[in-house]
C-alpha cells in the first residue's frame, strides 16, 4: 500500500495559550494517541494548532478539509461557554450539514462523569469529504468522548466518499449495516 | 362521520431510487401500516414521493402542509450524512419552530439497536398548522422511532390547532394533561 | 458584603394570560422559590412578565441581561408548540452563542414524567456576561428542570466572568473542577 492510500485526518488544537506557546499543548496528543490505539487501516495525521479566534479557526478547517483532504477532522477544545470559546460557531460556519447526534451523545456519556458536561457546545458536521467532530480540550475527556462515537465513524466516512477505515475491535467495533 | 373530519397525513418518501421507478418504495408503506396499526380516530393518508432534492422536498411539504392541510406529515429518508441527504434541510428551510426534542428520543432510542444511530440527522418542526416529523429510511426503524414519540403527537396536533387524534392505547397511550 | 455584591438574577415570566393579569402567575414565584432554597450566596431577583409575543420577550432579555446586569436570566412559559410560544426564538434572537446540553438534559429528565416532555423547546445560551436558560411554564416542571441542571450553572457564571455562586449542597452540589 503506498502512501497515497492512507486516510488523512486532521488535528486541529484550538487554544490560545497553546498557540503562543506558554502552555504545552496535551489535546493534540492525546487525539494522536487515541487514533493510534484504534484505527488498524493506515492513516497520516495532520495537526494544526491556532488561538481560539473564529476566523482562524475557520482557515484552519477550511484547510484541513479541502486542501489536505482530510477524511476526518478532529478538533480538541474551544467548546465551552467562556468569550474565547467559539470552535463550534468556526466548525458550523463552514461545515454544509450538521450531524446533531454526535454531540448529544458526547455530552450524555461525559454527564455520567461530571455535571458540567452540560457546559460542553462541541458538535459535529460535513463539509464536502470530510466530517469534523468537536472535543473538549480536557485531555481525559478526549477518550471518553471519542469512544461514546468512533463506531460510527467509519460507516459515515463511507457515505461521505472517503477511505475504508478499520478498528482495532478489541477497542471499537466499527459498525457497518450488512446488505 | 363524514370525510371531512377525518385527520389528513402527509407521507412523504424522500428517494432518488424509489421516485425513478428502481426500486419499489418500502418506508411510505411501512409508515402507512404503523398509522392503521396505532390510531382509532378517523384519518386518511396522502402519499407522495420525491427525489432527495432540496427544492422538490420543500415543495412537496408545503404542498402536503399549506394545500392538503395535513396536520402531520411524516417523511422517510434523507436523513444520512451523505452528499444526497438533505431532508432535515428542506424540512427546516420550510418550518417557522424546530422541535428539537423528537430528533434527541429518536437518536437515543435508536442507539440501544446500532451505534450508527448517531448519524441519522432526522428532526421535526412546526409550519402553520402541521407537525413534520422526519424518520430515517429503512423501514424496521420506522416503527422503531414512532414508538418513541407518537405518545406525544396528539397533544401537539391539540396545541397546533389540529383534529383529536386517538390512539390504540395496547399500542401507544397518547398523553393528554389532566386539567 | 454591601448590596453591590450580590448577583443579580432575572426572573422573567412569559405568558399572555399572566401578563394581562387574567391569570396569577405561578411560574415566576416557583423558580425564586428554588433560588431562595438552593442559593447560599447573596442574591437579588429581578422579576419581569411579558406576554407571549417574540419582540417583548426580547426586549425584556436584553433589558435583564445589559441594563439589569443579571448574570442569569431564567424564564418561563412559551417553549410549548402553539402559534403563540416563541420564548425560544426570542432567546436565540438575542444570545451570541448556545447551550445545547441544558435543553437536551431538561427534556431527557422530564421525559421520566410524561412522554410529552419532547415537546418543550426550552434551550439555553449565553448573551454577554448572563446565562439565559428557558423553563417550562408548568410549576411542577420548574424544580424537576433546574435540579437537572444547576449543579452546572455556578462553573457556567464562572467562566462568562460573573459573580461567585455557592449552593445548599444538601440540595445541589454546584461542581468546579479541582485545578
Amino acid at each position: 500500500m503506498t502512501e497515497d492510500n492512507r486516510a488523512r485526518i486532521g488535528i486541529l488544537t484550538v487554544s490560545d495559550r497553546a498557540s503562543s506557546g506558554v502552555y504545552e499543548d496535551r489535546g493534540g496528543p492525546a487525539v494522536r494517541a487515541y487514533l493510534e490505539e484504534v484505527l488498524t487501516s493506515p492513516w497520516e495525521g495532520i495537526s494544526r494548532t491556532v488561538a481560539d479566534d473564529q476566523h482562524a479557526i475557520e482557515a484552519a478547517l477550511v484547510d484541513l478539509c479541502d486542501i489536505q483532504e482530510c477524511c476526518l477532522v478532529i478538533t480538541t477544545g474551544g467548546t465551552g461557554p467562556a468569550p474565547r470559546d467559539v470552535t463550534p460557531e468556526a466548525t458550523e460556519a463552514v461545515c454544509r450539514k450538521m450531524m446533531p447526534g454526535f454531540g448529544e451523545l458526547m455530552r450524555h456519556v461525559s454527564l455520567a462523569k461530571v455535571p458540567t458536561a452540560i457546559l460542553s457546545r462541541q458538535l459535529a458536521g460535513i463539509r464536502g469529504g470530510s466530517l469534523i467532530v468537536n472535543l473538549p480540550g480536557q485531555p481525559k475527556a478526549i477518550a471518553e468522548c471519542l469512544d461514546a462515537v468512533f463506531a460510527a465513524v467509519p460507516m459515515c466516512i463511507d457515505l461521505i466518499g472517503g477511505p475504508y477505515l478499520t478498528t482495532d475491535e478489541r477497542r471499537i467495533v466499527a459498525f457497518r449495516p450488512k446488505h
